[in-house]
């Protein structure tokens, strides 16, 4: 199917343009244009019953007259006439179609059901479709450019090594002149438009075998079809072959207000990046590092399940320009440090003896070739660093060659390797792009790349059981424990009361709860009394709470509660959660417990399941949880508990009636003495 | 003065080169050649006994020599003869001198004595000196280019009204390369290298009446003389001047352990980010803000006090790339929204819908020049935006002239006007940048460069006492408090009981505290006993802290203790700090208090004074006070109570022997009752 698919996208041996226009002045001129300047081999079919040719190219009155079928057909048409030409297109058989018109499920109402149309139509006809909204397609190694966008009637593109896919449509187009200013040679570009059939992680699994392809740039707005997207970064994985990602929407999760639930404190954004983090992509933030990092993850090989922070090197000629750098990848997380004694000794054999500062500064003596040369040298091969950072001062503008010259001769050797030009200096960043170089022009884009780089993960395949979707139901206090118990996560000792019955006095001092199924706020509904420590007081609680419960709840039937004892000598108290997010999948969550939760966006989020060495590194991304690591004299956390108790929750992920579980809050004891559940929610299908 | 200076640096008639080389390939050869090169028309004097001419400029043996007086000389010998030559410069009269070698008190012990001699000498002559470590001055618009830096080989340079200050010497090659190629024109730069005697502040303050310049661009790594700083930053905004500035040092403020103490709350960066505030300049966190945030800065007012968070809207015919800046502004916390109704209307009238999202999308048919000008001047009309801004896609790139007419023309007219060009489209840049109009080449600096705009303040003048630094010594409590009644600010009641003494039992509970001067951590010492509820438990208190004091603290004389009534009802608890900081001077900081000081970074700096509507925007900053402010049904706390006792604690900037005094915590009662402290440190000097 995927070389099917391939061929059809991105190695047709005919196409139709259908509504093809002969005005100049109009998009639907354009495909055929660009396609005709771009020297395409195979045959081109332009379909429209009012020309006799186009561009010198015969036009033809409909599909059904071509003299072949095509194998792949743009359709130009506004929407409804769009949906005609899919079905004419399964009449003679053609493998794939791409929409151009807009006016479908993104407008509302009427374009939705103009959606559900054409995805019935297509799926009838045997036709995938790319689109609709897509402005097209393009393989500049064939010479395939088939898009309205005018951004591509640029002249002198090289084809190259990048491919890029886009959700948004007019991005393909700034990409691909934003990379020929930066020398980012493009395999391939795809406007993906709606993915009413074709997904963007399908259209790019198709061009995985593709030799010329080295590696990908997607730019995002949402996650669609998280499946197939993971397929293709496994895939891209196995060959080696990298995927920088910028996808919109940071600024949501920056914004958003935390809550105390999963899903709130877990927004779009975030479940986006721990998908696309789990995939092994490399998220950058800044437009500069998504046309940039290519060449930097092409040479940096995906760490393995890394155990302490990465660590960055910093050489150069000019301290200003490199403290650029520093604190941008600081403001990342990045750390930055200075050569060891060893390293700086092996500088000193250069002749130039540097400082104990972060910065390995060589000052205006490391303009030298074989002083520049010697001392990235020993700082690669000193074994201190995952990345070496070149800084270029004044020279790569005057002296580009020889500026860049010590840092090409190294890295043609070695890789782990990246450059920053201080000045403005076109010349040095063209020829290091040509050897292969990464090198950038801010050192916020620099920054940016690195923290990239450094932050993926090998990409994971994961084999769930598939879900269905349905109704679903809240379980009680008692059965959320059960489930609990099964995954082997402990909780606070409880007795279930029916009617005039009471507790064992063992249990006080106590929480009495009101207990039934679809309770998700039982404080709110006024079903909680704490501190119970007699019966009497037993007794009086669970009279206060079925009062309430008859005005807050009318109907509900309030003759079960559950007491539970209450907790002393926790140390800190998180709150864990699970949650299969609709889109992505299976995700699990640890954040900040108890008040701290509402206050503060401190949380960790992976794709479950989880193994041990990824839940401790979640609770170190935790800044609550430093006052249970003996912060300033406290006692410490069991944070092992707490680690296993994240693995359990994630198992989860096995079990696909679960939908969400949430455990708020867990309560930490101090070392060796485990972590307790004192409430949780689940919801599971029925 | 600062006319003597000008004319000096900036104007003079006659300059001297001290050490100036024949040698082409030497750094020392450069300030000569660029003077000559760059058609510099006053007397040129090349001192060196070594050659008859250089350059075809003929050399003098040494400066006593020479025919004038010079009115600058730039000294290119090495550290020790650079301070020789600075005597002779005293000798024949000069009044300043610039100096490029380095070695002085950078370079540690040696190079501090180097310093203290330099600056002594130079004091004594009555030569003021910029540098050492001074790349050099250029005053472009008088053809003055006398700088060491190889940047400034540079031709084509169109001089304008930028003027260019930096603390790093190789920045401003850099900043004048890429400050070329952005059609920034600049007025003049000056690196004032390691400021021994005349400092960055004093420097622009002497260029403030050139006329020529209209805006400043500062490249910061410290704050170095912080009163002539405030002194120009205050000129400038007089005369319309608005100032951006980079500092370094961000990664230093986000990598830092949060400390329960003011000095650790706030750290130079946070302290510097203040002061820069306070001074009215537009603190901008990317490089090519720096560069391209002064055309924007020149055509937004700064606002008065801002009563509400500013508002962005963005129109656009591109939605991709709209989305890349509304993404942008939201992480720096700007929001942008939609049109209104009536704007939406206006709009209309062009001819096109525009959906209710955020981003005014006019699609293609926005690209035609009446739709997308009365578009944008609805937009401008409505009343609704601080700052509008045009993103503008393929066409920038094709029809450069044609794409951005319709913003040049509402521009000439309107301001509170921003452009983010999508694609690679360098021409359309420059064409924006000849028409004045603010141009982004990335969403990234196109949204930094707003935020900074967006958070400018008015520039503030402070007529402090001057402070003489000399030996301090912390209060005792006791004494801390009557400061803080002197100021009005509320303390628990407490009583000081002495020797065998005992308080009154209508204290009860209390806390029971050692008192004594210089006494910081009364708890690390065991000098506190909580929860005292009697006579007898207060004579248990009263001995164990005495015994505890005898191991901690041998030699204290322990005879003195307070009780303080515990406070009961607090709905919430802060840290109040003021302290001056030896650099920058009185400031004021507020803080999450209790447990949570140590665990978030979550706090809001001022430069002290203060008033109340400083102090509520202070506390609106502050995430962990939502917790006070009615949040999910918790008590309201006493907000005004909590910002009138900042505006009083901040008045301490008016008493000069008050070096440093922080309440944690101070009690913040419910709405209505107030605020108190519980304790107190406060540093006086002595």
């Amino acid at each position: 199917m995927h070389e099917n698919l391939y061929r059809s996208l991105f190695a047709p041996r005919s196409i139709a343009i259908v509504g093809a226009s002969a005005d100049p002045a109009k998009t639907a001129s354009r495909p055929l244009r660009y396609l005709v300047e771009g020297g395409y081999d195979g045959g081109i079919y332009p379909v429209n019953p009012k020309a006799q040719e186009i561009d010198g190219v015969r036009c033809w009155p409909d599909l059904r007259s071509l003299p072949e079928v095509p194998d792949l057909v743009f359709i130009l048409l506004p929407a409804d006439p769009a949906i005609e030409a899919v079905e004419q297109c399964g009449e003679i058989g053609v493998g794939a179609a791409m929409i151009l018109a807009s006016g479908f499920g993104e407008s509302g109402g009427q374009g939705k059901a103009r959606e559900a149309r054409l995805a019935e139509v297509a799926k009838k006809a045997g036709v995938r479709i790319v689109g609709p909204s897509s402005l097209g397609i393009a393989n500049l190694n064939r010479k395939l450019v088939l898009t309205g966008n005018a951004a591509f009637a640029e002249s002198g593109l090289v084809p190259g090594g990048t491919f890029c896919a886009s959700q948004s449509g007019s991005m393909i187009g700034a990409l691909l002149s934003r990379g020929k200013a930066k020398n980012v040679r493009f395999a391939g570009l795809v406007s993906v438009g709606g993915e009413v059939d074709l997904g963007l992680g399908e259209i790019c699994e198709a061009t995985l075998d593709d030799p010329e392809i080295d590696s990908y740039m997607l730019f995002l707005e949402t996650i669609r079809g998280a499946d197939a997207i993971r397929r293709f970064a496994v895939g891209a994985a196995e060959r080696g072959k990298p995927i920088v990602v910028l996808k919109l929407g940071r600024s949501e999760a920056a914004a958003e207000l935390a809550t105390s639930h999963t899903g709130g404190l877990a927004g779009e954004d975030d479940v986006a990046d721990a998908f696309l983090r789990d995939c092994g992509m490399a998220r950058v933030e800044t437009l500069e590092a998504l046309l940039e990092a290519g060449r930097l993850l092409r040479r940096s090989p995906v760490a393995a399940q890394r155990k302490q922070a990465p660590t960055v090197g910093v050489l150069t000629t000019t301290g200003g320009g490199a403290a650029l750098v520093v604190d941008q990848l600081g403001i990342r997380g990045v750390s930055v440090v200075g050569p060891d004694e060893a390293t700086r000794a092996a500088i000193a054999g250069t002749g130039i003896e540097i400082g104990t500062g972060r910065i390995a500064d060589l000052t205006l003596a490391g303009t030298r070739y074989e002083v520049m040369k010697a001392a990235l040298e020993a700082m690669l091969a000193s074994g201190q660093y995952d990345m070496v950072v070149a800084v270029i001062g004044s020279s790569a503008r005057f002296q580009p060659e020889l500026a860049v010259k010590p840092v090409i001769d190294v890295g043609a050797s070695i890789d782990r390797l990246a450059t920053f030009i201080v000045p403005e200096a076109p010349e040095a960043l063209a020829i290091l792009a040509e050897a292969g170089i990464p090198a950038f022009r801010t050192p916020e884009a620099c920054a940016d790349s690195i923290a990239a780089a450094l932050a993926r993960r090998q990409a994971r395949t994961l084999e769930l059981a598939k879900r269905v979707s349905g109704p679903s139901e809240i379980l009680d206090e008692m059965e959320g424990y059960e489930v609990l118990s099964q995954i082997g996560i402990r909780h606070a000792d409880v007795e279930v009361v029916e009617d005039a019955g009471l507790p064992s006095s063992s249990l006080y001092p106590a929480a009495v709860k009101i207990l039934g199924r679809n309770i998700a706020h039982k404080t709110d509904l006024g079903g909680v009394v704490l501190g119970v420590d007699s019966h009497d007081a037993f007794k009086d609680a669970a009279g206060k709470i079925r009062d309430r419960l008859v005005e807050t709840w009318p109907g509900f039937k309030a003759d079960r509660l559950l007491v539970q004892r209450m907790m002393s000598g926790a140390v800190g108290e998180v709150l864990l959660g699970y949650r299969v997010d609709p889109q992505v999948g299976p995700m699990v969550l640890v954040a900040a417990g108890g008040v701290m939760t509402e206050i503060i966006r401190d949380r960790a989020i992976r794709m479950a399941p989880v193994d041990l060495d990824t839940a401790r590194q979640m609770l170190d991304e935790l800044q609550s949880l430093k006052l249970l690591q003996g912060f300033r004299g406290r006692p410490r956390g069991d944070l092992d508990a707490l680690a296993k108790a994240i693995v359990s929750l994630s198992s989860l992920a096995f079990r696909p009636e679960i939908e969400e579980l949430e455990i708020n809050p867990l309560m930490v004891g101090p070392e060796g003495q485990g972590a307790v559940a004192v409430d949780v929610v689940a919801r599971i299908r029925i």
